[in-house]
């Protein structure tokens, strides 16, 4: 049974190897209470999980940590695991599908663990996990649905009440729900007056549709930029504490993710991945009762791919008028490049790309539409050119 | 004259606005040392700047402050001094060249600055901010060739051998000079073996020019991806600090500081300015004698244009092979693309741009360019996919 003991406990064999996380206060966040961020993106590995790793690996026999652990995971808890067993002394293996970025392999490698490689998705590397581990008797080491995991997970509401004891909401990320029922154990246990709410991704929300329909539920398939809570199915521990223990669970979509991850990064200069952005998101996006509140949104990872990292820039720029494409239909003789190009860089935009296409259904057989990328400080210095551009005669499409 | 008590001092006074910044452990930044992080970056404001305008007010006579002051630049100097005026209820006005972005110009405003925006370039803003100061007896807040500017800034060497007291090695940004030279003073004074290094960005290295050449350098021109330390000359005061208290000066080029931004994004979650990242670089690149040391990279600050940041993720995908372009030869056939496309799917890689041009210098008549851009996973993948797109007779150029 999880008791507010083994959470004390794990923190107390935790701090050999985690660091404790800043909590930074977010203003600009939202309007309604003051929003101050738990940065565990800031965790050794990037992420909370070695935190519930790490101490499960400590509650191991003897026997069992002689044989080695086994996971199976794309991700974070991969890294968790890969970290708290060299730490531990012991050996890791982990089942990763043959898809997973290379940076994840690596990085998993890097923590010092032995990773294979299965064909297939997370399905198929799971039971091969399985497999590995009746052949061999490593023991496994579940990302959500264990006790001890669990209480690793919960160290972080202990260190919460520490660090801003006049905290009257927490926001959590879910994913499988370990992070969450610990967090929410240890918080309710110590002030029981305190409010815990949890977030998931709108592609990705067993959680919350287990705890509105009080049921277990699993989806069929999953779909969010946070791949980091892309859960099919909760555990049937994680389920029961999240029940008892969370006032809601809300739900966020992937743009609301993808604005929130852009505001951490201009506003806090801080790096997350999806589900590490989504506590922030539900609060951006007035998804919960705060108004007047002390709020701490738990950043709960980092681990953003950087191509995932780059479009989302790419599109804040597009939405914030930073980035603009103009189409311009043009007569096909000499020097009309030119001269748009003066009027567009007298302006001071920056000229990123440039297309000229001959050819269109709707065109004069001597027009041509020319599409211009520019760099743009904001949407007034976009009508600021196209208004120039007409006013010279150009027909913008 | 600058004393160590004046830094206490400072300290003292600053308590009741900045957060004292966290120094994180960054495993893999260099095999030679032990790197540690002063994150700055997380300042309020998202730079050190704050301590030194705060700590400057805080000096001002209650004549002084009752006309309030003024401060002329684009960055973080603007947003320091913006916000210190406020939290000290003193009217502010920056004067900001007209060009600036608008995400600085908001940001200023934001912190209960009156702006000013300047026609022209920053020579322009500072001498209309001179005028200003004249005009209505504002004290001006120069951004770093003050006494008590420099006492400010140098409380982060107070926190800093709190935090580490086994520290071996600070290396710092330097563009005027303030940060460096209050830090390395504070540094020195409480422990004179600590070893203290500067760094600069080549495009605009005046202070190490002058430290080398032993006499104060100015530099016609300054050009580099580092906004925040691009400056023309050193202060007096603080090119003779530097001179006194600094072992060495070091350079690093925009190539090196994008490395170090994407490194520091990468692998510790955090976003730091050309500036901020400039330590680090001098780090990463082994230009500093730090062998079995204990050394912090003073991250400057955080507050990079998205821009930028967006170039040089951009940069950092196609330098590590997570991006890449094709250009194939074809016969302008119809099911080419399909052909082509289908290998590139069946191989993982996700097409982000197709560009098919008919007409080229060397082509046969029925020749054409096909264009395409992918994301990849890394330059084995590149190559794999290369290999097959020959091996099915295609022509890659």
């Amino acid at each position: 049974m999880l008791t507010l003991d083994k959470i004390y406990h794990a923190a107390f064999v935790l701090r050999e190897i985690i660091r404790p996380t800043d909590i930074i206060e977010a203003p600009g966040i939202s309007e309604k209470g003051k929003i101050f961020l738990k940065t565990e993106n800031l965790q050794i590995t990037g992420s909370f999980k070695v935190r519930g790793s790490y101490y499960k690996i400590s509650r191991l026999s003897d026997e069992e940590k002689a044989k080695g652990v086994i996971a199976c995971s794309a991700g974070n808890h991969a890294q968790g695991v890969a970290l708290a067993a060299t730490k531990s002394n012991i050996p890791s293996l982990i089942c990763l599908p043959d898809g997973a970025p290379i940076s994840k392999v690596e990085a998993t490698k890097a923590y010092g663990a032995k990773v294979k490689l299965v064909p297939g998705v997370y399905d198929d590397a799971y039971k091969e996990a399985l497999r590995l581990k009746e052949e061999h008797g490593y023991a496994f080491i579940h990302p959500f649905d264990d006790e001890d995991v669990i209480a690793g997970q919960g160290t972080i509401g202990l260190e919460l009440l520490e660090q801003l004891p006049e905290v009257d909401a927490v926001v959590i990320p879910i994913g499988g729900g370990g992070l969450a029922s610990g967090v929410a154990y240890a918080l309710k246990a110590l002030k029981p007056e305190i409010k815990v709410y949890g977030v998931q991704a709108s592609g990705a929300a067993c959680m919350l549709k287990s705890f509105h329909n009080k049921k277990i539920e699993c989806l069929d398939c999953v779909n969010t930029i946070a791949d980091g809570i892309a859960v099919k199915e909760p555990g049937k521990l994680t389920y029961e504490l999240c029940g008892k223990y969370l006032d809601d669970i809300v739900s966020v979509t992937d743009e609301e993710i993808s604005t929130a991850i852009l505001k951490l990064i201009e506003s806090r200069k801080l790096i997350t991945e999806g589900a590490g952005a989504a506590s922030v998101a539900a609060v951006m996006f007035d998804k919960l009762p705060i108004e007047g509140k002390n709020v701490v949104c738990i950043l709960s990872g980092g681990n953003i791919d950087v191509t995932i990292l780059s479009r989302v820039i790419k599109r804040g720029l597009l939405k914030t008028g930073r980035t603009h494409s103009l189409i311009i239909e043009l007569t096909d003789k000499p020097g009309q490049l030119k001269a748009v190009s003066t009027i567009i860089a007298d302006l001071g935009a920056n000229v990123t790309s440039v297309r000229h296409d001959k050819v269109g259904e709707h065109l004069d057989i001597n027009g041509c539409y020319l599409k211009i990328g520019m760099e743009t400080r904001d949407f007034a210095h976009i009508e600021q050119i196209e208004n120039a551009l007409r006013k010279n005669g150009y027909n913008l499409i």
